[in-house]
């Protein structure tokens, strides 16, 4: 696992390039800037297109497109035009933080914040000499084949179903950002 | 978290009721007969539909159908007459096994032996007094609407692809199963 030192680095490396998805910014540098935590990686939420050679092989797959925000039709439709080969999926996935913990009793703290705003699929992903990786994962995903061999297998009717799904779910995901950050927020008041 | 008497006592409960996964019965007997490990609950992975009243409104989604196997197509259309009202949701998900191990050392040796097995999403979900609880999962996984308001809104041509992979990615997902159960077993050999 990296250190502090090494993992602030690489944020601002990143921030620099604008790599770092801006509706997270300000929730990052809050948890970095309690002396028990700090951020390894991190995505706040976002709608793809998938380009996936063979059925499970995600190692070879590519992205075609990437959004952190909602979408507009003609946005997706544009994409979809440069699709010309193997399997293509529509996907949603939600805000994912890489957050790594001194100690586990602040791990488990922070398991509880983020189970308290929603973030219900958040785990331990590693333990290494007492520090202790947690990765804060809420539930809205949307994955869904839509093309094989190059053709799009899917209407316009549907496309513009699972986009609306989609926008609404980010919509819902970004949200418990905000819960979070107002409890980090309150370790940060209760530890200054 | 349960002790390994309730655990064990609820696990024979379950499958004396029919409820476990027939594929998963011997890996999780062979997980429980190692002294440092139990399982508390298991999936061995499924192709369900879903009837979820809100966005995003888990706890009160409701399964319509529910198979641990490949399903084929009139099975599946035959469970979408029951559809009225609501979004309906294909989904695939992978094998899901929850094991309390009693020492750090030994989760991580599940985590390892999970990872090369192709169980991808593993992770531990709590800490409490030195048990660790590990989740075994994989990666394989669909997440489709198909239907608003009582209204199926796939054509016949998509629901059969979605199918198709559903039951492709489901053989996938159970055969890491198997090389799962030879870790164990290899564990097992050299523990006795």
């Amino acid at each position: 696992m990296m250190n502090k030192k090494e993992a602030l680095e690489k944020y601002e490396r990143a921030k620099s390039k604008g790599e770092v998805d801006k509706d997270i910014i300000s929730l990052l540098e809050k948890i970095n800037s309690l002396p028990y935590f700090y951020t390894t990686s991190s995505c706040s939420g976002r709608i793809v297109l998938l380009n996936i050679p063979e059925i499970g092989d995600k190692k070879d797959a590519k992205f075609v497109c990437k959004w952190h925000r909602e979408v507009d039709k003609k946005e997706l439709v544009n994409c979809l035009k440069d699709y010309k080969e193997h399997y293509l999926f529509f996907i949603m996935q939600s805000p994912i933080i890489h957050i790594v913990a001194s100690e586990t009793e602040w791990a488990n703290k922070l398991i509880k914040i983020s189970l308290e705003c929603g973030f219900k699929y958040t785990s331990i992903k590693k333990i290494e000499s007492k520090k202790i990786l947690v990765e804060v994962l809420s539930t809205e995903n949307l994955h869904i084949p839509i093309g094989r061999e190059g053709k799009i297998i899917v209407k316009e009717e549907q496309l513009t179903f699972f986009l609306e799904m989609a926008n609404k779910l980010l919509i819902r995901a970004k949200g418990k950002l905000k819960c979070l950050e107002e409890k980090i927020n309150s370790l940060l008041l209760s530890s200054s």
